[in-house]
């Protein structure tokens, strides 16, 4: 069990600090402005001199002072008009209120006490504008950004906006296993992924589909003979063949097939990746944790700019669930900032978002930054 | 353990079953075009008149005839050019190869071997064009839809989108709890939630501003009070008290204040929920398993129309995970349909498909309807 | 949206059903026994030899007749003593009461409304007692049960858990990744996975143990060397060693090192995967989503007796979140039972109930069966 | 973008550090013990006096010194015989080597790189020896644990664990909603939970089964009475009333029935569960959002003792998922301790661990404290 330290009242802030304020309530279960918001730490409230603890602790809630001088923790519903409220925002003593966060020996002592201060939640905002502002200035100054994606891309029907990110040159390298390329190139054939539509019904038949896919591209000998062809006629990794971005197919266990591209040695596999992770300038990780954290291991945590000054290295990773991106941070990439959602409603908002800021910019004045 | 029932091959049908075609693979670790794709459940191939089963089966193979007669299940990558694969895409013996799905006593039996067939999953994509479309059917044709909501709506900023649609006609009624006011609230007064801003910072002092926007309409007596007065100017409940949308507030234990318009009482709020699940034509619920299994309880899984007919009660559920979805399935919502993401981004895409919807309709000559 | 296909009334079974009973509530917000508790379902009431629809339908009601003659749907609570409450168990008719449950086209008719009808759910009871049985079963008939599993198993302190099945036979070849390996032989040497002790505490220089570990087992030129030398001395690997139990270590592009043992191509690990695989007459898939794909995609659902005969191969997915089971089976694995819970807990508790069936068996007459 | 501080090297320890050590790799892809393993952060080697960053920075690396005296980062496979590899494992320049944690101004600055940082993850070991030792202790020292619980405590059979725990005096009071008390009866009079048995299997009429056990309590007017009565035989409420173990039921819009316990007003509720929370020394949460966010509000993450000194408050937070205790973490209750499982497992081995300990103790001689 941690142990508990005290706080120092001998210190001069706190023998300077002012008793704490109080005013009255203005109804029943109604605050006065200003009213100090508990927590739930060891809280000191000064009161002729003395710091003293006000009883029943508990946070969202009001401090109030007794009629027989003592001092209690009570939600706001519960006071009567008239009632006595500490009044106060300050947690460190000066307005006559401490809030002893430094407690317990294990406390990290960040300094406040906060609501929302985990590292990666579904409850979070996605700042769409800032991922797209950054690729753009990623586009702008040839930067290399590389894009690590799972199946989920396909599956969920956001071909279609990987493949404009890659026809507008946002993707230095790609980097996914062989099933993202074949269910992209079942998609492009049968119009299924794994035998499902796009509106997710199963097809009669459908379960071959991926393997019919595959020996078709057997057949051609590689993805880029097949496109040649004009057997696989869009989609992303027609747009890569197309664009000259280049891909690494890694192959992995599960793999059907696979597809003559996938190299089937992790070890080449490996290196193969990592050719492209030397020179990555960002990078965008999309519904995976094999291709997720593999990416991450061979990574730096920073860019070294041409100049040799260094800057942080934008590691966005996407994921349905908050487990994938703590996951990959345990495995030391740290910078990992996660996004928790469906890969295909990131793509299709990240696009837009990505075509506004090109309009904003194309409408200003040349060599204008824009204000952020 | 499952009894097996074998395959009664006595059936005029399996008798008149042709032997199964056997082609050779064109190449190496090709197979031949319209090749059998295996599955992992008892497969009997014709051969001579008998029903033959290929030894060592598994999925996504090719069934292989040997030169000893013998048949196998071989991956299509261990194929030797020559080699003789089955034909066929039937699986029910009429090409000469039956697989046997009904052999367990627990099978299903709906016909025929499936990849995803699971109810609810983040990898099936999402039909926003559908939604969009019943949506607008819905409000063309006065329906009464309700959307049930948690805070998880407000906290990710999709309060614009939401009010968007409550200002548009599409709410007939809004069902949720205390949070979801509170968190609107305070994002229309200090531009946060729970002390987050937009972005996801954490703000100094930011944990006391929920109850800070609480004592504000606990002051003022309603939300439509705060709101008349200039203390609430935007946002979810702005927009039910400025367009007339009913909402239902009803309260848990673990709210805070509450504010004024919340219903206390769970049996008083059931009957008050109740009174718009009966008008219900459409439900929306979006993050939150309280209030949408709460809602799931007293709805009908269908509508009964003016003229006595039915139809299904269109119920979209949205949830970050399927397990949401399956919990309010396995409490008797059968009909309800999920979608796996994160609440912001489908209210997004939601409202851009509804825009799209709209601006194809109103294109379209009077008294057309869209064909689908 | 499905059209609605109403009951045949016509039918002799529905001509002949009897009017519906009703008994009086025996007290205010009391049903009188034998209530007909209500579906969400179109429902319909026999009431003077008139098939009706109750109003306001929703399920966990009762239905009641008002004294105009008008039938109800109405929660139990809102009862008065006396109101009349329809009777019966029976959906079908026979009893006065229909509920109609293919009333949509896509309704799977299985006959009845039930809860709790998920697939896979963290809410179902997990039966150890079955499992443990089977697993007795398996080593007693000198079966193969392959053992499938990812790094949360060692990570999670299983590795004595794990150790014990392999040691006791009850581990017919063990299936996995590079990582498992490496974590176990970090756990031996040093007492750490990635560097976090066994009560989950980081150490000091934590981060490079698994490093160090592999590099030791490289210096020696394999596990079973490393073994010989004594240098790895407990644990799933040790065990495997000890008691000439095959293991199959298949590489990947995240893998650290690898460990000289780890087959890096994955067409040869595949390969040296289905060796097993056709063998197996049981699978136990533990916290990993890529190998028990894998396996499942190699894996018929059925074990051939050496008579000829078919049974179900019992296949077990354990894991922390009712996704990768869906997944597994949505790649068409359909037999697999999913077990939702932490690894750690289920190797413990099946270990404990494999020891009490041993115990049980034991103490019975030679030839006697367990009753079950 | 967070920007780059460099590390001050005029610093006298950065000065006075020595240049840094090379060995010789001694076999192909084999390192020399004691090499140091890299990390993703900018890292900076001495070398004749000069700190220079090795190229082609990864994490779980070699630095490697080529024979033009560059530096460069590999993967320990690739080395040669004979290479020579920076050796340490301090990452503060003491031995010629630093790793510039601090560099990016959003850096927490914990001083040192590391795995596994997360704060609740599925993946770290559950000490159940040490939440064993703490919950007999409470007992010892007559504290007041509160345990609270949802549903899929009971739907997962955990319910005779649980009854063991009341009966056993190791709980202070239990708080949970109607759902927990409806399962707990349903399953002692009917043997289902939802209608579906102790092997998870559904019962015909099961949809009703809790609806009857809800009536039959209603129509005895309390729990109590219907123990009294020997209708409710066995379970979690029945052991509470048998112990005189004080329970708070409170309601929810999502309750069938509700039982005739429970408080239906949330107000009411919350001062019922309050007076239990001012007064508990430990907290256990189990398999609830609700219940679990609505404890910890009221909650102090402190024990004042009775001689006034503070403790920590223990608080055990058990769910599926990491997202339950992140979010109960993000409403405040910062100290509250994750365990990712299923609560049936949880509890089971949870009992296991406090049965070793009482043996423990019970063998030891008077007053002598358990070594830890």
């Amino acid at each position: 069990m941690p142990a508990f330290s005290p706080p120092d009242f001998t210190t001069p802030e706190l023998v300077q600090a002012p008793d704490a304020t109080f005013l009255p309530a203005p109804s029943h279960g109604v605050l006065p402005d200003g009213f100090f918001s508990s927590t739930n730490l060891p809280t000191y409230v000064k009161r002729n001199g003395q710091w003293i603890m006000p009883r029943e602790p508990r946070m969202d809630s009001a401090i109030v002072l007794a009629s027989d001088d003592t001092l209690w923790t009570r939600e706001g519903r519960r006071l009567r008009k008239g009632d006595l409220v500490a009044i106060g925002k300050a947690e460190d003593g000066t307005e006559g209120i401490l809030v002893h966060f430094a407690s317990f020996t294990e406390d990290t002592g960040d300094g406040e006490f906060q609501f929302m201060s985990s590292d990666v939640s579904r409850e979070k905002p996605i700042d769409y504008s800032l991922m797209a502002s950054i690729l753009v200035d990623e586009r702008d100054r040839q930067g290399y950004p590389i894009w690590v994606a799972g199946p989920a891309l396909v599956h969920s029907r956001a071909r279609s906006d990987m493949a404009w990110f890659i026809s507008n040159g946002f993707v230095g390298a790609l980097l996914a296993g062989n099933a993202v390329a074949v269910h992209d190139i079942e998609a492009s054939i049968y119009g299924t992924t794994l035998g499902m539509t796009q509106t997710g019904k199963s097809t009669a038949g459908g379960h071959a589909l991926h393997m019919r896919a595959i020996n078709q591209i057997r057949a051609c000998g590689s993805i880029a003979k097949a496109v040649e062809k004009g057997i696989v006629k869009d989609g992303i990794m027609y747009s890569c063949v197309k664009h000259k971005v280049p891909f690494v197919l890694t192959g992995s266990i599960r793999d059907d097939g696979p597809l003559p591209d996938v190299i089937t040695d992790a070890i080449a596999g490996q290196d193969a990746m990592r050719q492209h992770a030397i020179k990555a300038t960002m990078a965008i990780m999309i519904a995976t944790a094999l291709h997720a954290i593999a990416t991450g291991n061979m990574l730096p945590a920073f860019v070294t700019e041409k100049d040799g000054t260094l800057r942080d290295l934008a590691t966005i990773c996407v994921d349905s669930a908050e487990f994938v991106v703590s996951k990959l941070k345990d495995r030391g990439t740290h910078q990992a900032f996660g996004v928790v959602t469906n890969a295909q409603d990131f793509m299709h908002i990240l696009r837009l978002y990505v075509e506004r800021e090109l309009a904003a910019r194309a409408m200003m004045p040349a060599g204008k930054a824009i204000a952020r």
